[in-house]
């Protein structure tokens, strides 16, 4: 996607929080930075505050009042991110470069006016491109944007990596590099599966799934964002040089691999009713009041019915918990359901590759190897490149493990190949 | 100079950053600001950053190096008034009112370019007007403003008081109102003169000349914005409900008082240089070179020539003395000029009053006070409201009391009437 007819090539990086967390930090990604344009390049950062400081904004409005005025908590929290592009292109200057911040009104980052979760709507490139024309490093506000009146917006938590992938998607990048502490995306979490291997590259299909499984490297918007105008996105550790993870275009080379990654979440609960009447409109029934209330519902199962009833177990996030079971409680005894029943302790264990579109048998045999470490399966969900399954919490890690080795992601481990 | 027509009266309210020092002073400036609404009034906040987070936002900046871009620093430093006038919008809103932040980009206070002292050039007040129609209180963010690029300027410490005061021109209001965490202005400090009392009224001119002789209630250049604007300008508390002080045009009754106040300034420093050739362009080479090194020099008295040499006396800041020390010892040399010498451990004293215009012997009294109590002088100089003594340091509080008391100042003394 690179823009026809230039010359050097344009690159924007993205700084997290933990790499601007204080002024050396702040100097590291200066030194980057340049290190970046003197290699070649033309380069834009995009930054987000310093770590703990949204944090401590949200705590001076808090002190007011937990319900605050979106416009106003925004027009709080902007101020993080406006700090640190003001710092970073000091610490740029300070090196002997030349360097202009850009604050999402002046860049014209214009998003709708859902404050608190905007969505970017268009930029205008012009003026970062002006500067960067003139040999200056653009750092641009992160999290932030303007409506159409002026306004002041964000783009709510993580909204830093949608604004790096959309600048470059308005500039025509050659490459966006999302820099934070990890080195990469693994194919599990490194804490649970020591044998985790981290992925030279994954599609962005794959990383949607993973993003939303919990694995918390990229900001899931971002990743839309990137598959949506095919920016190349880079996933690199502002503390190694490593080369990093690339999240592109699916290629032939990465149907090769049945599975690429495992996903844990232990933030959900499950909720079971039994005996629900299986007639038409119960299901919208229970799930439009839990919508009413805004609680988000993620996995469904329903058993074929038995004599008129079913049972029905769904899973939401354990905040909800209480919440959800107050509304099943009552909608169930308008409906004459049965017994409901809760667990908080279930983990949700999720197998992602886009390999499985062109394999068979990947679902069962993640069932087996599950079956085989003894560990019971409590509900099951499916799409296209992604197998889930909740278990009960205490097997989680074990669960990891097992299926890390199972699918060949074992470093050392021998790439498993297609299927005969 | 109310606007003609407007029903309401429009009043724009200043809270330093004591008094949004934290979140209950916050919700005590909201308290008074719906307080002046609920009373019939349209109201405009203007704040600044909360009391230590300016220098807090410095610090970061100088932490990376002591000579940053003034741009840069300008958006970082800029933000403190950001976080105040989210939070008191939203401490307002808590309260039951309505509320709307401003930025200095959101109601056009356009300034120059001159990062970190910019000049206020125009305001457009229409979009404040807006929402204070509707029954908002506007907060609008003090010291900040964007030139006509859109990159964010400041003006300068103490530059809210010069918002205020610019907004209030601009909206044509009713009285500009300063809540500061004195009272209101004195005839002089109360910390070296007990008796000092507090003013009901004081002109624009006396204020000037009492601004800048160091009496810390209001920033200099507001004054002369709302003498320029006509805008009268109250100086109050914002921990008591005390009237204040109003300034104002110079009225008749002004004049009833030879002097209004007295101003003590410790921070300049003598240099004195001895056999000074008195030819042409001997002051212009030496106050040149000074020029060209950026200091200000204040007090300057040359005695009259003897024998074709004459001595040369003036004052700097005590922070430019050896840089200034350094100028004269060169210049010196090259004009064949006799010793230098300097004295950090002068005060400047001086008495303020309109009233000066219409009475004579008003200086010869104060001179005569001094050398009554021993004080010698050592330079002197005089304006048309003002008449400014360099004395010893030591002798600094003792003569400003014996001048508050000269002139009629003390609490409960009668005002000293037109001399006959």
């Amino acid at each position: 996607m690179a823009s026809a007819g230039r010359k050097r090539k344009l690159i924007v990086q993205k700084y997290g929080g933990t790499s601007v967390g204080d002024i050396a930090r702040m100097q590291n990604v200066a030194g980057r930075a340049l290190a970046a344009q003197k290699a070649g390049n033309d380069v834009v950062l995009v930054v987000s505050a310093m770590s703990g400081e949204t944090n401590r904004l949200l705590k001076l409005v808090n002190e007011i009042t937990p319900r605050p005025s979106e416009r106003e908590q925004d027009v709080v929290v902007a101020t993080g991110e406006q700090v640190s592009v003001g710092l970073v292109a000091i610490a740029i200057q300070t090196q002997g470069g030349k360097a202009t911040s850009f604050l999402g009104h002046q860049c014209r980052i214009v998003t709708d006016s859902t404050f608190s979760k905007a969505r970017i709507q268009q930029i205008d490139g012009s003026r970062i491109l002006d500067v960067v024309k003139q040999g200056h490093i653009a750092v641009v506000a992160g999290f932030q944007g303007v409506d159409e009146h002026g306004n002041i917006t964000t783009l709510g938590r993580g909204g830093s990596d949608t604004t790096a992938v959309a600048i470059a998607a308005a500039l025509e990048a050659d490459a966006c590099e999302i820099y934070t502490d990890v080195d990469g995306v693994y194919t599990t979490d490194p804490n649970v599966a020591p044998a985790a291997r981290k992925l030279d590259r994954i599609s962005y299909e794959e990383m949607l799934e993973l993003a939303s499984l919990g694995a918390k490297v990229l900001q899931i918007r971002s990743v839309e964002f990137a598959m949506k105008y095919r920016v190349p996105l880079w996933v690199k550790s502002s503390f190694s040089d490593d080369p990093g993870t690339l999240v592109c275009e699916e290629d032939a080379t990465m149907e090769d691999l049945v599975v690429s990654g495992i996903a844990l979440d232990r933030n959900e609960a499950r909720i079971s009713i039994r005996d629900v009447p299986d007639r038409p409109g119960v299901a919208a029934k229970i799930f439009g009041a839990l919508d009413d209330k805004a609680i988000v519902v993620d996995l469904i199962v329903q058993n074929p019915p038995l004599g008129g009833k079913s049972d029905l177990t769904f899973t939401v996030g354990k905040a909800d918990l209480t919440k959800a079971h107050d509304v099943v409680k009552k909608v169930s005894k308008e409906l004459g359901a049965g017994d409901i029943s809760t667990d908080q302790d279930i983990a949700k264990v999720s197998i992602v590759g886009v390999g499985m579109r062109n394999h068979s048998g990947v679902a069962a045999r993640m069932f087996r190897t599950l079956s085989t470490e003894g560990i019971n399966i409590m509900a099951i969900s499916t799409s296209e490149i992604r197998v889930s399954c909740v278990i009960p919490s205490k097997y989680a890690e074990l669960a990891v493990r097992a299926l890390h080795t199972e699918f060949g992601l074992d470093q050392g481990a021998k790439k498993t190949k297609k299927a005969k």
